[in-house]
């Protein structure tokens, strides 16, 4: 160590904060390669070394230099901090760190601070029954897995909302910031109000490769660089080292870049909080440009490795079989020098706990990163005051979404102080027709508003960017830190963050197995201008496959509901915004929809999931149907109850029974999901011998999926969305799909045996008016008028 | 009109320009309103208004604004230009401007330039059997529909790569700028190569706000505006415009822009041609600020439209009802005074048509926008000749993807002179071992390139950005001007562009059924590093749903490939190449595979997608077998015929038949998809009455859902993915998801009938060996090795 090093560490500081660097950074190597031998208390010989070696050591040592220099100012400053990790694949520097600070023992008692205890720590990583190579939830203090990169950012200004004291460190990638998502979030900062949310401190790490290439933003000039960041809205400051960098400039430039960003985040606050500065603050962010697998075997057989894409994973592939790269290995653990910094027993020495933070300050004991600890209940009105009122099944309209924004608006209301429920949406909150929740907030909004805006708000409970990546992101980072929400979007764009759900839905399953983690707000969908009313729109906008992917997630996180009137949406709603650790699709519409059930009768169908409306069919008590008629969804329910209404009219004998489906997981096997019917209730409901006519919301082949075990399966017909569609009328949309009441009614009569020779005058009957709205919608543009107008007659 | 205007126009070209444009807007505002009387040659009466108002106009004077420039700078310079709308759903705005070049009527012959012609542009828009209201395949000139926000940038760099000649004109909205696809867009400057590539130009249209928000770039301050644009690596310029602002001055601003960016371009493309300049330049950039709904009523019942979010979509919504808005929307028609515009027939004057540019260089009518009209066919090397040896079935192995490597290398190599193929990854396509194509060719980077780098080239077919999004998105513009491509991509990571491949399946379908669209070569995904080999990673990197998503799509456009081995791999690639309007998956593994197939068999095994392996299984001739044993996938199929073996070993008796699917549409009723089986064929494969057990590479119902048709579909008992996984060994994997051969031989002995007490002895083996696997695994964090080492032994 040499003293002429400027910067705000004295030299004791610098000594042990380079020692705890040292130390996770040996923690990681073991992680990647040891079996035995943890403190190296003998030669490193072949046995000791995994036989498979796996791992991402490229990104750790920057990752564990970050750790060190935020548990300093942690402990300077009191700060309540998380680390949000977005090269999420260096899983060993968050096992390295949190087994410092005792946090990781804390919540895996298996797994001590001593030389046992490391000797788990090592073998368990990437090993059969062990723990994965990424930062997943096992990994205490995470909130982020980083397996699909680009979502880092996001989550972190998720957490910071509502989190007036907490600061969210960010580690962000440079092969990640190349994803769209990532280079979206850089202007989440017009989103987050310094008086009442937290900060999020981004720190870019230029570390130059990718798996095999060089980065974008590392390979720009610095002055494109600076620029980019400062058109973002930051105030970037660079810490940088090259290879040959002394290290302990590189702690000293670190230590002064936090120490002035967070003097900087702190006069921000006050500004804001105490002073009522309004402007939009140009937030530091820290740019650490820095060696691939920093501190690492500089050459191996010949070829540069540290500083270059070789350090990517594991730099000495041959350890076991080459005594060469043994022989590396073995000095590269050593240049840690292991015996300065654990005891004989394998515990960290006083020095290293000594810079460690106390208690939940530690990032890996951050109650934020385990949200389930802080959540509160929502305090939810109650839904059924704001029924539609229903004298007569069908025989008024409303528009469900509009209804549920004025629950929605008082769900605001009510939890106005706790402040933990937020609606997400890419500009579709008003086209959604939630736009009651404007009476009582705006959408939050800190860049520059103009005398003619409507809604905005430097502190509202709506977020609206036009981005799903961005709301998955920021609702999946608000939830997982304690929080409850909802997105509401067009259903076909919902796929755009596919992807995402994926690693959400794989969180959820993971964290539920862990005891430690506890219950979190379930993410809750709405899904609606959906297929069947793209009226302005067209073929882009038409999509209900997002159903069809969330099914293919563990059945224990994945619900989906199609409530087909407004009563059934509030109760729908009120019980997903009080389920925990699922992911809730809801798929409503945003038009006038027939009222079909009262408020109680709303009530006990939605708890069902699935129910014969015996006031629409007319089988007789005890009496099998001849057909049943099912549906699942707004347009389709409508649909039914039309081609119900044509069926008893023009064939009063033929038994119909209705069937609508609200929960689609009951259709499942109850051994297959916990919602499922069992095949007794599914036949008592379905028969087992008589024709089903299925009209569903999305694509039909799904109802086959969730019904090929039934008894009754070779029977069931499906219509639904087959990919026909273009910017055209409602009903043009129905009948392009063969989803129209015609056409059910046609496929009734076909699957209906000895309808006998009326059938020919009915079925002549549907193809004329069939004809009929053909010609009128070509030359009126509009549905014909006793299709529009129709309502339920008995 | 004033005479105190600065710029490049003389009055003359001031004043048809302005024209032009007027005309523009006209036909657009007519084409959301107007059923009738289109050259308001009487007053205007509610029966002349169509009786739903669709259609967005808030984007469209803008972009007519922009086609108009556009077609004064192609004449001026004999520019090659296409025109990529980003606001896609300003179809007006398209339909308009090709109506008045005469490309729309070239591609409709329906449609005449004349009054009823000009009576029929304005009905069919957004009209039940008419045209959608987006920039969708029925417009000519356009590759990107725009529906979908977020991907026009990509779309345009795709469409530049290897067009030299070609100036792609890339119109970005603002809401769109907010989305990530576009973010990450940005950064596509780092690809282009000034000396073998075209142009593109963006413009970004700062209208100010989405639908019902302001947008981001619109409010943040000019500095940062500009750094942000400068740190993207461009040179930005600005034409702005406010309400009062004079038009004509906008005009000379627009004009004397484009001459300078135009002008920029060909210096640009100048120095690195003639003068070799190879550092990456600063490409121009447009920012055109004007207000939303530019030209069209400033206000509507008492509140401002113009200018703000009012005027997205209709700024006059109750015309047929309202009178004060009916003379209000008579008022704005004839503020584009269409007397001076339009012919007493309707054609537009000759004036008018002095602007447009002639034939092919009217941006309706370039042949790249149609890029089957220039789609040469690939040269491709004999595949055969890449063929891993196999003198027995399965006795070697080899690596699927580093031969199918060699055979793209030389596919590289071949087609070097027409350049009209590349390869597009995620910086893993050395990762997916394709790295032999680097014996060829090199990574297209005009970034920094330092001395350690490897394979990056000014010039190289292979493109990698840690972007799914952007690889899409550029092979996507790349295919529709007519060139060829691949995407190699992680199989979990292809979710990333669920609802990017959405909307080109969509563009395929629709373009498919318009005669004048020709036949573009197919977007073909090699899916690899799939979610049973996932050595390094864990959770997150295990997702096999794509095939799921993409066969929602209509049957036309989708295939799927599963080839098991390396010679399969070779067979369905070439067939991939030299296909045409299809997206073909391939899903195939990179690690060391048996070789199944020699490559005659191979061949034939890939042409039928399904067949028996007789070789594999023990039936007799003539004989049915007792049990059928089906795979799909390369770790399925290894399965499914270590099972056999022991099958055979241990009850010899035992009459088993090997099924191997290729081409998963093959399960599939014909009457489904076209390549599906007849029920005699898939009868006479899987039989009418036997037990099948399926082993799958991915979800398991989906096998359900391809054959729930068949007779013996109840017999099909499958085994896939079922979302169980972490970083764990091969085997274990397998083993998790019950896919295991033990498995499969326990599945086998519980359903076919009649074997008999000797079952119970297999089964405990069985059992003992997924025992001693647990146990080996744990202890030694590899596989067993008599499954690892394991080869067929007959």
């Amino acid at each position: 160590m040499t003293d002429n090093t400027d910067g705000p560490l004295d030299r004791q500081a610098l000594r042990v904060l380079d020692a705890y660097w040292r130390a996770a950074n040996y923690l990681s190597v073991g992680q990647i390669y040891l079996l035995d031998n943890p403190l190296l208390t003998e030669p490193l010989c072949r046995e000791h070394i995994k036989p498979r070696l796996l791992g991402h050591w490229g990104t750790t040592p920057g990752l564990n230099f970050l750790y060190a220099h935020l548990n300093r100012v942690i402990r300077a400053r009191d700060l309540n901090t998380m680390y949000v990790v977005g090269p999420g694949h260096g899983g060993p520097a968050m096992l390295a760190n949190t087994w410092l600070e005792g946090s990781y023992t804390a919540a895996n008692p298996a797994v001590q601070r001593d030389e046992q205890g490391m000797r788990e720590l090592f073998r368990q990583f990437s090993f059969p029954g062990g723990v994965p190579s990424h930062v997943a939830p096992e990994v205490p203090g995470s909130i982020h897995e980083g397996g699909e990169l680009g979502y880092s950012l996001a989550h972190a200004f998720g957490a910071a909302f509502d989190n007036p004291d907490l600061v969210v460190a960010c580690v962000v990638g440079d092969g990640e910031a190349e994803t769209g998502p990532l280079a979206a979030s850089w202007h989440a900062n017009k989103f987050l109000n310094p008086a009442t949310d937290g900060a999020v401190l981004p720190v870019l790490h230029l570390n130059g490769y990718k798996i095999a290439n060089p980065t974008i933003l590392a390979r720009i000039p610095q002055d494109e660089l600076d620029a980019l960041f400062r058109g973002y809205g930051y105030a970037p400051r660079y810490v940088t080292c090259d290879i040959d960098t002394d290290t302990e400039q590189v702690h000293q430039d670190m230590a002064a870049a936090l120490d002035e960003a967070l003097d900087e985040i702190r006069d921000i606050q006050q500004r804001a909080r105490a002073g009522g500065d309004r402007d939009r603050p140009r937030w530091p962010l820290i740019v650490l440009r820095s060696p691939k697998g920093w501190t690492g075997p500089s050459e191996v057989d010949g070829v540069q490795v540290t500083g270059t894409w070789r350090a990517h994973q594991v730099p000495l592939s041959g350890v076991r079989d080459n005594s060469e790269h043994l022989a590396l290995l073995e000095q590269w653990l050593r240049s840690y020098h292991p015996e300065e910094l654990f005891t004989d027993n394998g515990a960290p020495i006083a020095d290293l706990l000594a810079t460690v933070p106390d208690g939940d300050r530690r990032m890996g004991a951050n109650p934020h990163a385990n949200g389930g600890l802080l959540l509160r209940p929502l305090e939810l009105p109650d839904f059924r005051r704001y029924a539609a009122e229903v004298d007569k099944h069908g025989a008024t309209t409303s528009e469900p979404t509009r209804v549920l924004g004025r629950w929605l608006r008082d769900v605001v209301r009510d939890n106005a102080d706790t402040r933990n429920f937020r609606i997400f949406g890419p500009d579709e909150t008003a086209s959604n027709r939630l736009d009651a929740v404007y009476e009582e907030t705006g959408k939050q909004w800190q860049a520059e508003v103009l005398p003619v805006d409507e809604h905005l708000a430097h502190d509202g409970r709506v977020v609206e960017v036009l981005s799903e990546h961005l709301c998955q992101g920021f609702l999946e980072g608000y939830l997982l830190t304690g929080r409850h929400g909802l997105f509401s979007c067009y259903e076909a764009f919902i796929h755009i963050i596919d992807s995402m759900f994926n690693q959400h839905a794989k969180w959820l399953k993971t964290s539920k197995a862990l005891p430690w983690r506890r219950p979190v707000a379930s993410l809750n969908y709405l899904l609606t201008s959906h297929v069947w009313r793209q009226d302005h729109n067209g073929f882009s906008h038409q999509d209900p496959g997002f159903i069809d992917h969330v099914m293919n997630k563990k059945a224990e996180v994945i619900r989906v509901y199609l409530p087909p009137d407004t009563n059934t949406l509030l109760s729908v709603a009120d019980h997903c915004l009080k389920s925990r650790d699922y992911v809730n699709v809801v798929v409503a519409g945003k038009n006038q929809t027939p009222d079909w059930l009262p408020m109680d009768e709303a009530v006990l169908h939605a708890t069902r999931g699935a129910g014969i409306w015996d006031w629409a069919g007319n089988e007789h008590d005890g009496e099998e149907p001849d057909v049943v008629l099912a549906c699942a969804g707004d347009a389709p329910t409508l649909e039914v109850m039309a081609a119900t209404a044509i069926l008893r009219e023009q064939l009063p004998d033929l038994k119909v029974r209705v069937v609508n489906v609200v929960d689609l997981m009951r259709l499942q096997p109850h051994t297959e999901h916990p919602h499922g019917m069992t095949d007794p209730e599914f036949d008592a409901m379905f028969t087992t011998d008589k024709p089903v006519i299925f009209a569903y919301h999305g694509y039909p082949w799904l109802i086959h999926r969730l019904t090929y075990r039934r008894t009754n399966h070779h029977n069931i017909h499906v219509r639904g969305y087959k990919e026909e569609g273009t910017t055209t009328t409602p009903f043009d949309m129905l009948v392009l799909n063969d989803l129209d009441r015609f056409q059910l009614v046609t496929d009734t009569l076909d699957r209906v045996p000895h309808l006998g020779s009326r059938t020919a005058r009915v079925r002549q009957r549907m193809a004329d008016l069939r004809a009929r709205h053909h010609q009128w919608t070509r030359e009126h543009g509009e549905d014909l008028p006793e299709v529009r107008d129709w309502v339920w007659p008995y």
